[in-house]
């Protein structure tokens, strides 16, 4: 069962300790502790120990945790034990660089989760072309991308005017997880998770420990 | 005094209220409620007074905030009331994405506190080349260009293997503000605040909720 009360910052550091595992050959070793966890992140090895503590017992005392039985654990606890298919919507400088690094992701890593099932625009100019082998699809195809292709996010990096526009296509067409780029706030329905992803708010964020 | 105990998510939703009282112009309204900061940010009326509530008493019962004195403050605290020069190390796709935006949302937005002071990258072919102004420079010109030009910040946005070597530089240069879009931990002395802004961090946050 998804245990909803799960701290953000609990989860986005179950994403650092399963990038530090996903790097990690099982073939070089079998466990880690909680102190490496913990260096290889920038967090204390009490706090790795508390935050994989909320979601279950996965280490042994004295031993630490078995990495692939741990890489699993993470991965299932975060959706990412299988195939993610997202569309990008707003095929401008973001939207593009953000498909090519996806894209890149996926061929050289073989645990990347994350498929781009594509990527869409307005302007009539781009459409059909091609970025890395996805061709640029009007926003019209969105709705049947997202049934046929079984695609569960949607990253919105549009400019900002167009951004509401852009997330209420991705509701109707059925998107529930939706990350915005776009420098403006957007509302969504109450049953579709919507994450801020501007860069502008982390360098605010950033800039409060200055 | 900086308050060091403020969650992190609350520091978050501080730049996203300030975003919308950016937005919001004090001809056409002098005063905003927690509701409309809510409804215009995805967070209840409620959450918006606590959060505000930690930092000082900003608001007047049954009257809400005062949008320029709450403006100012916000930034006050988040530490840009005045201009934040930052560098970018890696002119690579994704730099080179992120100075063209912030240039662009400087030149755009009068109170867009972050100002490019530098784009750096170690590979001759790029030295030299100008991406909006702002020519790319070799990492050996970093300390000199931090030094001169009072810089509090770095983004780094080299491949990963690079990403260790690349904040070496800036904290030697004496940066003590990282963002890091390297998808691989970094570490950093005790001194120096870094942030991961990785986007398939953000997409396994996202992912959870599925």
């Amino acid at each position: 069962m998804r245990d909803a009360s799960a701290p953000e910052v609990v989860v986005r550091r179950l994403a650092l300790y399963l990038r530090v595992l996903n790097g990690t050959s099982a073939d070089d070793k079998d466990y880690i502790s909680s102190q490496e966890l913990g260096e290889r992140t920038s967090v204390s090895a009490a706090q790795v120990r508390k935050d994989l503590a909320f979601f279950g017992e996965f280490g042994k005392q004295g031993v630490g945790y078995e990495v692939r039985f741990l890489r699993g654990e993470i991965a299932r606890i975060l959706n990412v034990d299988r195939v993610v298919r997202f569309v990008i919507l707003g095929a401008g400088e973001l939207g593009v660089a953000l498909a090519r690094y996806t894209q890149r992701r996926r061929e050289t890593e073989h645990r990347y989760p994350f498929l781009l099932a594509g990527l869409f625009d307005v302007d009539p100019s781009k459409i059909g072309q091609m970025v890395d082998g996805t061709a640029i699809e009007h926003l019209d195809a969105l709705q049947d991308a997202v049934k046929e292709g079984g695609v569960r996010m949607a990253l919105i990096t549009v400019p900002a005017q167009a951004a509401q526009e852009a997330v209420n296509a991705a509701v109707r067409a059925g998107i529930r997880a939706i990350l915005n780029f776009a420098p403006k706030s957007v509302s969504v329905p109450e049953n579709v998770r919507l994450h801020n992803a501007d860069v502008t708010l982390d360098l605010h964020h950033l800039a409060y420990f200055l």
